[in-house]
């Protein structure tokens, strides 16, 4: 036991407790600061590791991955550091597989290969229907949107179902849906569904890979040099590794914060962890009930991310993207994969197992789902695909001090009854993650700014005449409510959407019986709803 | 730390883990059994208290207080520990107000006073249609029952914004659900809901007070003797109190089961705190990933109980029943109170605060709670009401080792995904509480049952010759499971549906022109619904 008092805790290594510790460190560098990690490495959900690769050895990153050029914290971060960013690879042809493993596998160049004009006029007025609600949700406090309860009252999977018009889209919806949240549709709440979209500017920026979008650029060297470079900065003297904390207790002077072999008396908290592991400090006075039921109420995803390396990029060579995206089975274990080769010119692709393909798969020994996942890409891309030099892994729900990824959802009625505890501080406790985000919730960025934003926080009770005007600026952005008119959205189906239905049942027919006319529809319809900007 | 070894530690010293300490004894009386319990008292969720009242002062539960003659597990103990029980007050005058805190305040005798005809045949027709699809619900594995991938992907909200036809009939669904669950309708996965009313043997036996139903009998001296018997029986000795288990460790030998200051070794475990409780035990080696996703998907639900004392029964002797159902208000906090006088003779009243409700009125002061109870009161059953001798009130969100009450539910998907990990034992592990259950899950009946169930489970793992012929029809009739066909039941309103409704607004019209006939037409229909057997 030290009897050092510290100005500042803070529990997790991740990209919100580093951020945090960057920023109280920058505005007053006499603060005694301390980050507490569980694991035994920085970074939290972004993991970066070398694996045997065509160049020998290369990096790749086995968790978060993906920055966007509409991502302003994590930018500002990459570009601090002086970390270089490339493009996703996307050019070429890719594959789709929908309708069970015994449908045909359609394969398509730009925009998404439907298999008929109703399947893609569904799909168009699905997402038009959700942006619509999208741009109405008050990200800061989702139950402030118009018609928040009944939004709140029902699963993403309800109202696809209500909405959706074929079993195509219903399915792609899920499809979509697993490696975003590692979830089913039916495990997540509508209106926080939205509040996510809204987090990250719409529906379309989640999915993409397209400017601006959230699989739009990749780090040389990998995520997880943005850890590594924070705790640089602050020092990695104060990061204290394979420390987890098991309870924080706080009285009127101190807060203690508690490890197995020590005790850190502080001023103030900054906890970080993901939320549902944050439920399982002890802490004394215990929390608010409200904040013991929010957390009861974020269950976590589950994904597995692969990455598996060849000598050479076959794929390419063949005039694929290497982007496969299938529905559910029990063949195929992943759901979607996509181009992963490395800067330094090792031939990769990277693949999720997300959602209930992650509940059927991870039980299952390595080497069966390795095999399948091999044999899938056989089926997809080529024989060549089975002639790899290594598969790597990482089920995240076994990684220790994670327990799932990429975030903890909000179930329905969480957001209506609980969503005030979400960031309130409770006592000298303050909370940041990448789920209490505002902007780009459940990515890098998020976690960057509420790194910022609970330090911000603690600096306003600690000292604050450290707080510069961007800080009052920040704070003050983020309290200015979005109060958008009621929309008259109905979940009736509207007269223009039965309009809209007849009239693609109609062309359907009449398009299948002039096949020349369909295909150069197709490829119209195509580019128009994929929107491609490259 | 202690070098003697157990044959099994159980965790918990509620109705489940002394029932199973219970049974273990019996089978074999050489067991060495030690049961921790982390409160600093015996019974979990039920608690029995004396407060003043009429007689000086007199006991109440503050916790689980009703039993059912359908409920065998707990009709036996009480059989054999010679407990009294007596039937819940229900005769007089029945109160009720939905609609807002303005709106006119309903008195009925015997049944339900609807506001109107058309508000009876919609809970009449809701009702029949709940009870069908009840019907076809595997209980043991509701994620075999038909439809159950449609069933579980809404919300209870959602199949009630479907099927109800009036504001009123969806008004009484929510008002139902708070003191059930202690949560709304839009937390609750909808097959999860018919599961429990399988469990229960129909909706009907959940709600009521009559023979059969869940708020049938009370036990003369408080529910928590059943715990106090049980611990008497085991022996005193063999339940250590304030030990709240941190961590449970296994290798190939022993169990080892870790307080703040001992260490158990043992052969076998049983787990008997609730699902989100049991989640922040530390395992080693870590729980299968599936278990953990279970206990991140059931959360608890939010209930505050009080007993409030008169010098005399004035609503009886004005005749109420002191039955009070009150649609969810800011004026009122409670939803439901109910005539709670003692078998000796001291009036009260019990009444919950439940579901929104709780979310609301929990965090303000005791006294301003309590006040506004009393006006409550005063309100629906006259002055007398403020001259109390004593409000007492547990808020079971703050009851350390709690957490909340009734019960952890399922959200949506978490029966599709999870709910094979639910009772499966984790090596040297079992689990059992009244969320394991399949005849009354949730109840105190529930909770027997599984602490059964897991002490016959580690029977037949150290001493199987200890297994008599009823243990082991008790695990076969539990592995039975239901196989019904798939019902034809769909979500779109039948043309029966469409026929009953026009009728129904029909016969409003005509009834509202002609108020005798509907004044006979109501209470027939009141009497048939209500289908009262006293």
């Amino acid at each position: 036991m030290t009897a050092e008092i510290w100005d500042v805790i803070i529990v997790g290594a991740g990209l919100s407790g580093l951020s945090a510790a960057d920023l109280l460190k920058k505005r007053n560098d006499k603060l005694k600061i301390l980050v507490t990690e569980a694991k035994d490495r920085v970074g939290g959900r972004t993991v970066t590791s070398e694996i045997p690769a065509a160049n020998g050895v290369d990096r790749w990153d086995f968790g978060g991955q993906w920055v966007g050029s509409t991502q302003p914290h994590v930018l500002e971060l990459i570009k601090e550091l002086g970390i270089e960013t490339y493009r996703q690879f996307t050019n070429g042809k890719k594959v789709y597989h929908t309708g069970g493993p015994d449908a045909k596998i359609r394969i398509g160049e730009g925009g998404l290969p439907a298999s008929s004009l109703l399947g893609l006029l569904d799909l168009a007025q699905l997402y038009w229907k959700i942006d619509k609600l999208t741009a109405t949700i008050c990200v800061e406090d989702p139950s402030k949107s118009p018609n928040a309860f009944e939004l709140d009252s029902m699963t993403l999977q309800t109202f696809i179902d209500r909405h959706a018009w074929t079993a195509e889209v219903k399915e792609q919806m899920a499809m979509a849906n697993r490696p975003l949240f590692g979830m089913e549709p039916c495990q997540t709440s509508f209106l926080y569904f939205l509040m996510y979209a809204a987090a990250a500017g719409g529906l379309k920026a989640l999915l993409e890979s397209t400017e601006g979008s959230a699989q739009e650029l990749k780090l040389k060297g990998g995520t997880q040099q943005l850890s590594e470079g924070l705790a640089e900065r602050i020092g990695w003297k104060n990061v204290q590794l394979g420390a987890a904390v098991t309870a924080i207790w706080q009285d009127a002077e101190y807060a203690k914060v508690m490890t197995a072999t020590n005790t850190y008396l502080c001023r103030a908290v900054i906890v970080t962890c993901p939320p549902h592991l944050a439920a399982k400090i002890q802490y004394e006075p215990p929390l608010p009930s409200q904040r013991e039921f929010l957390t009861m109420n974020m269950p976590m995803g589950h994904i597995l991310k692969f990455i598996i390396t060849y000598k050479t990029a076959f794929w390419k060579e063949k005039g694929f993207s290497g982007e496969v995206v299938t529905g559910s089975s029990s063949k195929c274990p992943f759901n979607l994969t996509l181009d992963a080769s490395s800067p330094y010119g090792s031939p990769a692709l990277v693949g999720f197992i997300a959602g209930e393909q992650a509940t059927e798969w991870s039980p299952k020994e390595f080497e069966e789902r390795r095999d399948a996942v091999v044999s899938s890409l056989v089926k997809y891309l080529g024989p060549e695909a089975a002639s790899f030099i290594h598969y790597g892994e990482k089920d995240w729900a076994k990684e220790p001090y994670s327990g799932g990824c990429p975030v903890n959802i909000m179930v329905p009625g969480a957001l209506t009854y609980y969503h005030s505890s979400l960031r309130e501080p409770c006592g000298r406790i303050h909370w940041a993650s990448t789920e209490t985000a505002t902007n780009w919730c459940g990515y890098m960025s998020g976690a960057i700014q509420e790194g910022h934003r609970a330090a911000r926080e603690v600096l306003a009770k600690l000292c604050p005449d450290a707080l510069t005007q961007e800080d009052k600026e920040a704070a003050k952005e983020r309290q200015t409510v979005k109060q958008e008119e009621p929309s008259k959205f109905s979940f009736l189906p509207s007269i223009k959407t039965l309009v809209m239905a007849a009239v693609a049942v109609g062309a359907a027919v009449f398009l299948a019986q002039n096949p020349d006319v369909l295909q150069n529809a197709t490829t119209y319809v195509t580019k128009w709803f994929s929107n491609d900007q490259e």
